[in-house]
């Protein structure tokens, strides 16, 4: 069945009132019932909740074949958690997992063996990277992955699309009693937005910390009310890995010229106001985008009132300008942005609910002015993949991207018209990860494209000066100059399923086929 | 059925699962499922949550015969909110309406005649007093009245023993997306921490305020993303009755003297070493004992690692000298603290689940040492009423009284041996709102007593050169000075449940009978 980005979604997959994408607001106003979960309570004073082993909670929790675990990726590539949880249960003989993850990264290339096993036969994420998304493309994973946008994680875990048994949720501090914070330890990540979901709907949480700290652990990010056990172990990650030093401004000319366009662009719009709010992703462009706005802002003697989205050094540091009034944060992406998280007022940790859940009652992204991403490749429609490199296989994470762009009321895509023999812009991408109704204005290093169905934006811009072109002959130009993209050799069988923010299906990935010379 | 407490509890009430009370912690370890709110999917970008009246919010949330609405106590004597917004459901004509409040008091006197009339047919609180108490207490209420302590309110609701349809939600500020905060408005109440649970499992959440502020209203007590609909009001409360002036230290000289006598018992007790926890209730002597600590714990070279409970000025006024770590904040008693709580970065807000339910994972009560709190009366088997007055008729509040009691190490009763013609100490308390397992100490004007069951604690005290006396001596004292207490002449009509904070049942309150001249 065709969907709303014309992708055809096959019936075989449309099973427990799974329904194919209709659109942005096709569930506006939809009443669901959230679930809960099973909870032991904890009547007793003083009872502790240390276990001493990862190997002695995972017993403890009962965890058994066919049961669903959870992992965050605050850590990002310094995450140790996932691996040493997993290794314990493939050491007891369990199979049949489903890991349900905020994202998964290079650092979980040991579990790429364990899909090969068996031992887990089920995958949800956002990002997927590295062997893993090798193995899911060469077809070894049991059943479909899911990739869900950020967002559309916790709506899936609220609305009860998907049960998480037990939660592992790594933590650089805790108390005996689970109060866990991103802050204090060996090795701080900042927030633990993304695992504020899995504390309040999984089964069982266990908190896995590498210091544990004096009770009470305050203003906790996962609050003891929702953990079962805590673990002391070694270490929870590598720590250059987990944050990063401050992110340099790139140097290349032109990225450059695109984020300088991308702030005139958006300072053409009629949202560039005092009082506006602002997102953008941690690319090199983008990056540029925030540190070229400070003078057109200071001219124009406007404040941002809200930046958001995953934080970096450049966003601190116009909040302590006084340029930006406060930072709403649910992931922090450098050593800046996580001090500033734990020392500056007006920097606040949200859950990922509250950034991007599309069916809670109304989360950040639907209030944001502005946010400037990248892509990997972009069609003439304005959908846009950030899943799958140009053999096809899984490499990416929708990430916040499908929940931003659906939100601003100005969505800029910044990415170079070409990347080395791969066209950027394109008849039609590989898997959309966001519709091309959510995205407005498409920036490259060979001109300025906005999405037709916003005539709106086309006047205020060319009204300001700015001359735009189509994305036909951005298109046409980058087939140009590298040819049109061959069609990615791919089997029939579905890898892969990427959901809509909403829990629709916006596309399907298929199994790789392999090289043949 | 005779339960724990020796209370006869009518089989006709134990239904729907209901049991009898079966000791502190016959319910630890218990598996539960927690139930879920059905909500309504904001997916829209911009889409606006305000509505411009009570009556219009009413109309949208669907409110109709049988259901059941939500209000928290934070506005104490000065709240406005359950008045207008039932006002409002009587004269849509609406019925048999039951409220699930945090607590009512005096302010709310106006819905007394709503229980006349029908259009109130089920009530749920902790408090209950003025004309509410005496409507109930006559009879005039179609069902039981169900009393619960704090925790146990949120026990309730989170165990789905309490659906809530509708939330009311007053808060002194919130943005129109319905961030909101105890901050910042005409009357401000420091904490929003009773009305957490309700934004999180009512069907539809409605926040009145009567300062509307600009979004994003951070850091919010109550979240956006479990907030239907907004609406600014002229007042929400009387600000003078809602955030009173800092307690003063009583003069009476017997309460002095206990609150002397109950430092010199904790100081007495393991338990007073340096890291220690500690509550207070905030009654003339509780806040006495506070101040009294002070020398004490600069005698001993010792501080609190934190204070939890209802604050008060004395207690921030310990927290400002470094003499407490962190204040843990569920409510705040007067000026002082809610200034505290907005300034202090050691107090922290806390839900009223992480403070006080004993079947969550784990609440703060479970670790307090010491709590210090005041008695209506107190029994020899050391049974505590705080709920019904001498005459039988409610007027009391178990609050957190039976959760502190239950989770510190050393509960202190102080109470005075007799009020006016009144014997505080007595051979059968009219309502047990705190079992007598939960209590440690009773600390009287005449004498303490310690609970025979804590051997330990005599032993300490006794070494300590303190001397003690018997409860059925004290009892015999307070009988010897104003002779035995009357039998309350009640009816046979249950008009309340008393619940454990577990949810089984401790106690019933019966129809006063008229007096008879």
């Amino acid at each position: 069945m065709k969907n709303a980005v014309g992708r055809d979604i096959p019936d075989s997959i449309l099973t427990d009132g799974r329904e194919v994408f209709q659109g942005n607001n096709y569930r506006d106003g939809l009443l669901y019932q959230k679930p809960g979960p099973t909870v032991r309570a904890h009547v007793k004073p003083q009872a502790s909740k240390l276990v001493v082993s990862i190997r002695e909670a995972v017993q403890l929790c009962g965890i058994k074949d066919g049961m669903t675990v959870s992992f965050h990726h605050h850590f990002r590539e310094g995450d140790y958690i996932a691996n040493i949880v997993m290794k314990e249960i493939a050491e007891l003989g369990i199979k049949n997992i489903t890991i349900a993850a905020s994202s998964m990264g290079a650092a979980h290339d040991p579990i790429a063996k364990m899909i090969e096993d068996g031992i887990v036969t089920g995958l949800q994420t956002s990002g997927i990277r590295g062997k893993m998304g090798e193995a899911v493309s060469h077809g070894k994973l049991k059943t479909p992955c899911i990739l869900r946008s950020h967002g559309g994680r916790v709506r899936a875990i609220e609305s009860g699309e998907v049960h998480i048994d037990v939660a592992f949720i790594g933590a650089p501090t805790s108390d005996e009693y689970g109060n866990a914070r991103g802050k204090g330890g060996k090795s701080d990540c900042g927030g633990l937005s993304y695992s504020m979901v899995d504390a309040k709907f999984a089964d069982k949480v266990v908190v896995v910390t590498d210091k544990l700290v004096d009770f009470p652990n305050f203003p906790p990010s996962i609050q003891a009310v929702d953990v079962d056990y805590v673990i002391v172990v070694e270490e929870i990650g590598n720590p250059k890995k987990i944050a990063t030093k401050a992110a340099r401004l790139t140097q290349d000319p032109r990225e450059l010229m695109m984020a300088q366009e991308c702030v005139r662009i958006m300072a053409a719009t009629p949202y560039f106001k005092d009082g506006f709010s602002f997102q953008a992703g941690a690319g090199g462009p983008t990056l540029a985008v925030i540190r070229f706005m400070e003078p057109v802002m200071r001219e124009r003697g406007i404040k941002m009132k809200w930046a958001i989205g995953g934080i970096t050094g450049p966003m601190v540091n116009l909040l302590e300008k006084g340029l930006i009034e406060n930072i709403v944060d649910a992931q922090d992406f450098d050593i800046e942005s996580v001090k500033s998280l734990h020392t500056n007022q007006n920097h606040y940790e949200i859950s990922t609910s509250q950034y991007a859940n599309p069916m809670n009652k109304g989360a950040f992204v639907n209030r944001l002015d502005f946010v400037a991403l990248a892509a990997l490749e972009i069609d003439t429609s304005f959908n846009v993949n950030v899943v799958t490199g140009s053999d096809g296989v899984l490499m990416g994470a929708p990430g916040g991207h499908p929940d931003a762009s659906a939100g601003a009321k100005c969505a800029i895509i910044i990415t170079p018209l070409v990347r080395g023999r791969i066209p950027c812009v394109c008849e039609k991408v590989v898997t959309v990860a966001t519709p091309g109704d959510s995205i407005d204005v498409l920036i490259t290093d060979y001109g300025t494209a906005v999405n037709p169905k916003r005539q709106d934006l086309i006047d205020s811009l060319t009204e300001a000066g700015i001359k735009l072109t189509t994305i036909e002959e951005l298109k046409n130009k980058a087939y140009s100059m590298v040819g049109p993209p061959d069609d990615v050799p791919f089997l029939d069988r579905i890898v892969a399923i990427m959901e809509a923010r909403d829990g629709t299906i916006l596309d399907v990935v298929r199994q790789v086929k392999p090289f043949e010379f």
